[in-house]
């Protein structure tokens, strides 16, 4: 049946029962191709019957629905003409994981990051009012995504303007509840001080003495008003009513009849509207649902490693990644996942190889049991991150704030403050979120917050909204900081060991999936600012930090074999920068960055600006390899490298054009001069 | 009394009525100092019964208070012995306008952004549980700050938490209320809802036969707890406490005994608690109580000019800032100000001059006028930013959002992907809590939303947390933006009518204060990415962008003095960048780059960044006057551009160190070979 929807038009002449049964082809072919391709199954199989019943009633895309973060919006992708298509989902020229204006009209704004998508639809209510349109304007956000502030701040906006807008609230009960527990309990308090219980019996006893039957009758529906003013006030949706919205709910998401006919209503009612949708993660498979965390955000082939489905042929034996994502790890923080959390380890990764993200859980369980200072903070990423052990080990010094890298920082700013050694765990992408937090409460304060920057660099399939493409730029704008990046797993727990040491700020940049794998050469020491010289050779200097390095040394290796002596630094730090050693790079006179990282600011900026303030007596040409303002595609994140040439292949053809005879490797490089320089 | 006074345990002597004559004093000095001085007048006079109380009540420093922006903080300052140093507030060496931690050990945390207290009181309080200390955290926050996400998100962690915080809401009903009206609203309908009117209306005639008097009396009570709770659900905290806060008032915020009292009792609570107090804003001085908009940030004298109090001798007659915030244009957006919006113009403005803030507000509602897709946002500065005229001539086309600078850039993303014009005014420095929007809601969709970027630059007595300083830098990284800043008033209208035409966003960043008030040599048509060449020299070149280009120029002719010939140019753009005006400042051999801005990934960065890429035959030395690491201290924007070297006389002093020659300015320049470059 879903072969023959190709645009929600299709849907409307199916009745309920074929609905369902569309419902369920849905289902087995996300399952089929998130398993094949990695994606996000568990809030894309809770969201199946929500998009069907939007698209029957409304008319998409005159109706424009925005899915908050997007990552559920299979359903939606699958309804608007993308069924062919789907099989290509997060591949290399294949269809997005997340909504992207790009690929239909029926994405009227691209999500990824959380929290955005009210203030995007009362943007597109107020502009629907101003050319005197017509349309329907839905946001879809779930109940992670309402913690952050930014949501809140819409919420406030939006009630004062009393535009006609519908926020669904697609509550899969992951992060609210404790709160509502909260409020659920002032309230019972309220209700049962000492003059409401008197008040309350001494009417009952009139009651009964009056007449039993119906003063018991009357007590009774007393009692259900009572409960009804109170049910509706714990509802965790009562401050959204608080702020002008009107409330409708809640209602089974699972339910197509009440489902339409509910939307069917609050369709006409043209003012802020929240419906209360209760929807099940991972709905329709048992595994999920029983585990959505295990299940949020899957790389490929998971499914079929963890629950015995067809394995496809090409899907390696990824044991480390499961291990990372294992189910009995869950549990723990089960509430208040961040929606991207669970990124996956790439496809890519070698089966025996620990991530970064898991030296690092493991090293700061071990060191906060030395410093009883050291506190783990996350915003709902907390085992995205590698520290469920330590949030398992130490609760009272581990805090995931829910999605909230504002609060996350200036919190543990707070903490730094007060003489305890923070430590911030968010990935690069989300960290954006906290630029100013970063600046503002951390530096210029100087206070030692100490940031564990996961998944920077290229995050592969998920593509341009995630990748950590900017923290080497924006961090290094930031007063007092060390800003580092290992290039292995040995060098990554020496960065750790200094920061902890440190009395001011730092960051600590790494990549998704696994550690290089490389052994160190020599056990050389880290000092603040101090980079590190991996060979010398009179052609090429080639500066780099992190994982990069390495790919580094393997196109030196590569061009040694073709008559070209490269130097190799490993930058270790953008900030400070280690000016001696762009010094010796500048005597090659020419100079190769290599980073993930925009290059617009990031090492070829840092490195750029050292070289104007040197005194060359002849010309150092730089080139860049990074990101830069063109979008990085999804792809895996070898791909991903391959098509930027951030891999060996890619930096030894930037060198071999760099010597102007790409092409013709046997030929003589120019050889340039050596140069005297020194320092300004 | 107030010179006694050299520590909180002073204060401690004193009872109630000595404490009544205290505030006077303190009135009185704050009113004298900030007429001369420039500073946040209305909001520090309304807090000074509730900061002497806090003061009474708690040991600080033991007990920590951290007051949320920090402008309402003086009587802080008076009462924690800077009583004698009061009169250096805000200026050069002085005390700073903002609580901060190297000012005294009573200043715990350093604010100056808003909605961030709570989080550093959270950490603070998290901290002082893990150390086993046992004192009390504070934080001072008012409506206007509530607004913020950030406020949120760490209202939702600490209501968690359930640690011993004391949040004092400082509420001068500035911002909150139609919110509240909006609740009220909403629970007066659900409360008279026909089911629950026939109830009560049975209960009471049964009531009624059986016992008129008793049954009387049971009704009026049975009203009264109705009443009663939905007094407390409808209060403008009623969210705080949905959060796990203890909600307790509202009390008079200027009656000390009452105050003292509720204080007092808080203490002993030891769990989240919130405090509600109701002040008024400019208590004690009626120009200001009357119209505390107009006295919320105040320039140098002003009250001296709008009010007839003795004028101070050195003070400017400085007419055109007192229209800029003139009493007559407050009443329509009396809420929802920013703490920050009324950052007051500088005194070293000439009196004859419009601002870059007038030119922007004017052009707005000219070319809205005939664009009807024009839309104006701002967060909480429509007044600051000049868009009083716009709010009151288009209402329906302007948009306050309050604090809440990441929904003002998302919300503006959401009215541009229908098809408007928005066009979002936010102060630099504010304009960093919105760094991720710009990235993902902004750049990454190319949407054409313009960005009016006022206060970049130096922003003077407000000092380092105010200052425009990153914005080059971070705008630099977003793609598909055009960023520029005019040197004069023309220019900038210029790059208006440029922005409006666009089909991806812009930004266009501009100073506090005058504009040039230079004449355009010419109408130099502007074009996307290209540069100004003003004047051509062989010995040396000047880049800049902005203002900063006329300090420049001035160099230049004195250089011309001293026998050196500088090639100037208007950089105009720093995205899209004009490679061949680099390439032609290049040819100089040494270029100086000048910007008021970062020299880290600012216009330094992007030209250094360039200048790696060119194929130069001999190399070329930039020397980059700008900011940096180093936190530029309050003082005038004049004294800070002299301390930075950005005006004319440090801009020369840059180019004779550059020629080697200081101070010996008679002396003839090394003369480089002239060379020929190509752009690779």
């Amino acid at each position: 049946m879903l072969s023959l929807i190709k645009s929600p038009d299709d849907l409307k002449k199916l009745n309920v029962s074929e609905m369902a049964a569309l419902a369920a082809e849905m289902r087995a072919l996300m399952i089929k191709v998130v398993s094949h391709n990695g994606g996000h199954l568990a809030s894309s199989l809770g969201a199946i019957e929500l998009i069907i019943a939007l698209h029957y009633v409304f008319e998409s895309p005159e109706d424009q629905i925005i899915f908050d973060v997007g990552h559920q919006a299979y359903a939606h992708k699958l309804l608007t003409g993308r069924v062919d298509a789907f099989s290509t989902l997060r591949q290399l020229g294949g269809l997005s994981g997340f909504p992207r204006r790009d690929e239909s009209p029926h994405d009227v704004f691209n999500t990824g990051h959380s929290s955005t998508s009210i203030s995007a639809a009362l943007g597109l209510a107020v502009a629907r009012d101003q050319l005197k349109k017509n349309n329907s304007v839905v946001a879809v956000i779930g109940d992670g995504a309402l913690t952050g502030g930014m949501a809140l701040e819409a919420i406030n906006h939006a009630g004062g303007l009393q535009k006609n807008l519908l926020v669904v609230y697609n509550d899969n009960r992951m992060s609210i509840s404790p709160n509502v527990g909260a409020l659920s309990q002032y309230l019972s308090l309220k209700l049962t001080t000492q003059e409401h219980i008197v008040l309350r019996e001494r009417v009952k006893s009139i009651l009964e003495r009056v007449s039993p039957q119906r003063g018991g009758r009357l007590i009774k529906r007393f009692q259900r008003a009572e409960e009804s003013l109170k049910s509706f006030l714990i509802s965790p949706t009562s401050f959204l009513a608080a702020w002008g919205f009107k409330y409708i709910g809640p209602i089974d998401g699972h339910d197509l009849d009440r489902l339409v006919n509910a939307l069917r209503q609050v369709r006409n009612l043209k003012r802020p509207v929240i419906l209360h949708v209760l929807t099940t993660k991972g709905k329709g498979f048992p595994p999920a649902e029983e585990n959505p965390m295990a299940f949020h955000g899957l790389g490929r082939s998971k499914i079929a490693h963890t629950h015995g489905a067809p394995q496809p042929p090409e899907a390696p034996k990824d044991r480390a990644q499961d291990k990372a994502q294992a189910p009995a790890q869950d549990k723990a923080r089960d509430q208040g996942a961040h929606p991207e959390a669970l990124i996956e380890t790439p496809k890519d990764q070698a089966p025996d190889k620990r991530s970064y993200t898991d030296v690092f859980g493991e090293y700061l369980v071990g060191a906060a049991k030395e410093n009883e200072k050291i506190n783990a903070i996350t915003a709902a990423m907390s085992q995205g991150t590698g520290l469920d052990k330590f949030f398992e080990l130490y609760p009272d010094r581990a805090f995931d704030v829910g999605i909230a890298e504002q609060h996350a920082v200036a919190f543990a700013a707070g903490l730094a403050a007060a003489g305890l050694k923070p430590v911030v765990a968010i990935y690069s992408t989300f960290l954006q979120r906290a630029f100013d937090q970063l600046y503002h409460d951390v530096a210029l304060q100087n206070l030692p917050v100490i940031l564990a920057v996961d998944r920077a660099g290229l995050v592969g399939e998920d593509g341009p909204t995630h990748h950590g493409g900017l923290d080497l730029s924006y961090l290094r704008l930031m007063p007092n900081f060390a800003v580092m990046a290992p290039k292995d797993e040995f060098e990554f727990t020496q960065m750790l060991d200094l920061a902890l040491t440190l009395t001011g700020p730092s960051a600590i940049r790494y990549p998704r999936g696994a550690v290089s794998g490389r052994k160190p050469t020599q056990a050389s020491p880290l000092k603040v600012g101090q980079a590190e010289i991996l060979r010398e050779g009179q052609d090429l200097a080639i500066l780099a930090m992190g994982q990069p390095v390495w790919a580094a040394m393997d196109a030196a290796e590569s061009l040694k074999l073709k008559g070209f002596e490269a130097t190799v630094i490993n930058l270790r730090f953008i900030k400070p920068l280690d000016k001696e050693a762009i010094l010796k790079a500048a005597q090659t006179g020419k100079i190769l960055t290599v980073e993930e990282n925009n290059v617009q600011g990031g090492l070829n900026g840092a490195v750029s600006e050292i070289l104007g303030r040197l005194d060359l007596k002849a010309p150092v040409k730089v080139k860049a390899l990074g990101l830069g303002d063109e979008p990085v595609p999804q792809a895996s994140p070898a791909q991903q490298r391959a098509l930027l040439g951030l891999d060996a292949p890619g930096i030894e053809k930037a060198a071999l054009e760099f010597f102007g005879i790409i092409g013709a490797p046997s030929q003589e490089p120019k050889r340039e001069k050596r140069i005297r320089l020194t320092i300004s």
